[in-house]
């Protein structure tokens, strides 16, 4: 199997896009004729699905949003109906799992063998030893999570490391040592747009995932033209709730497909392209 | 109801244990009468509940233990078993979730309602605000990952911030910013005692959880000299694999409190008591 690198670069390019749809339904807000099945979350996903698979890279289902409502079996299903439906759009699991050696073999059984994903978010926290177990699947993606988009990201990652942010030495981490089988990625929010282009920096073209447009108010323009790579990709640039609860009618997939239409094209219109678009 | 550590202060005092087992089964490694049930875990976990309950101050599950195997069930009916037969004993999902505001809330919901956890381990990297869904459950403990005793602990944690290792910087953000409801703990690998004797000094008597005795071959003599809390308590001592492990044979469950007496007796035998033993 190619590695998930190659996976998503083949995405980014068939699809021509750099938009990933967030996959975090909150079951309060599902529609109420979906709200009646019985496994609705799925349901609500797969509709999202069929109607934005043309205009995405990747898929990014939350872990939370459904462990909190004990459907994990909904998880599963979601994951295999992807790659089933749409064999060619990866799917990271974001989980943002952080744990030592043998633990940290667990999580990636989990997400790798149990759901599934192509790919999962993780906590550097524990440090590369708590990485190797997620990396080592070769042809897996492993999403480290290196600057956040909350207000509290300053608690740590923006500490002074010798002259430089926290953020910033696990970028280099990611960059000199985690990827040494080339399927390290890094997880950057897209409200600071000197901090990305800092990263990018840092890092060549290794590829970023982008969670913080739609409800989190990034400007999308800024964020791709500070964090796209040299041959203008290099994102996966994330939309939830803007998405997926854009409407909470019958006509929600219709909506959703809008604002992954509305949010493709906002990104390509900031890319930077090396041929003429 | 009181709150964790209230809880847990009785937990110590009424067993006269400040010690710990953590609850990570690897199914491989269960006994081959076990292994025929149809919930092979949750009745392996019962029977080392069963032989070990009057030694212990808490139970630790681990969440990926159950994840990577959809055992799910059995964690919720390992909780809810603990909860029902000893009502006196705290259970600590270790979970080390880590994530931004309104998904931080989902993984509180999963802890606390899902799960009936009594408390929860949860990383800082993502800083204060994330943590803060899980601290408004003021009757919940939220034990926040410090120094652990992983060799890849280093690459972030022992970075030098300022004149000071960026895990002291977590245990003062932690004593001063986070317990301002008294129910955050801290997370400190048992294999470093200097570390943990400068964490004991930042925080006061604010309680650990000290992974990392038995299979991960901490000096626990040394570790609870230098962790223990003036009052000689502090301290939540946790050994998994050496005490649920320590045989695969059917008497598994007596050979677990075997090494849970040994794993009580040695830390009580190193506690600075304010009476006399």
């Amino acid at each position: 199997m190619t590695g998930f690198v190659a996976r998503l670069r083949a995405a980014w390019d068939e699809q021509d896009s750099l938009a990933c749809v967030g996959l975090d339904p909150l079951i309060e807000r599902l529609p109420a004729h979906i709200a009646a099945h019985a496994s609705p979350i799925f349901h609500f996903n797969k509709a999202i699905i069929d109607a934005t698979a043309d205009l995405v890279c990747a898929y990014k289902p939350q872990f939370a949003h459904y462990a909190a409502c004990e459907a994990e079996d909904q998880l599963e299903r979601t994951i295999e109906y992807i790659h089933r439906a749409y064999p060619g759009i990866p799917v990271i699991l974001d989980a943002k799992r952080g744990d030592v050696g043998s633990t940290a073999e667990r999580y990636a059984i989990e997400a790798f063998e149990r759901y599934g994903a192509d790919a999962v978010t993780v906590n550097p926290y524990l440090g590369g030893d708590s990485l190797e177990p997620f990396l080592r699947f070769e042809d897996k993606g492993v999403l480290v999570v290196c600057r956040t988009s909350n207000p509290g990201a300053r608690d740590l990652q923006d500490l002074d490391v010798g002259g430089r942010k926290l953020f910033a030495v696990v970028a280099e981490l990611a960059a000199t040592r985690w990827n040494s089988r080339g399927n390290c990625l890094l997880v950057v929010g897209a409200t600071y747009p000197q901090e990305l282009a800092q990263i990018r920096a840092i890092t060549g073209d290794m590829p970023f995932l982008l969670p913080g447009v739609g409800a989190q108010g990034a400007d999308i323009g800024a964020a791709v033209a500070a964090g796209q790579s040299a041959d203008g990709r290099g994102l996966i640039v994330s939309s939830s709730r803007a998405v997926i609860h854009a409407s909470s009618g019958v006509d929600f997939a219709a909506a959703a497909r809008a604002a992954t239409l509305l949010l493709r094209d906002e990104i390509n219109a900031a890319r930077t392209r090396g041929h003429a678009a």
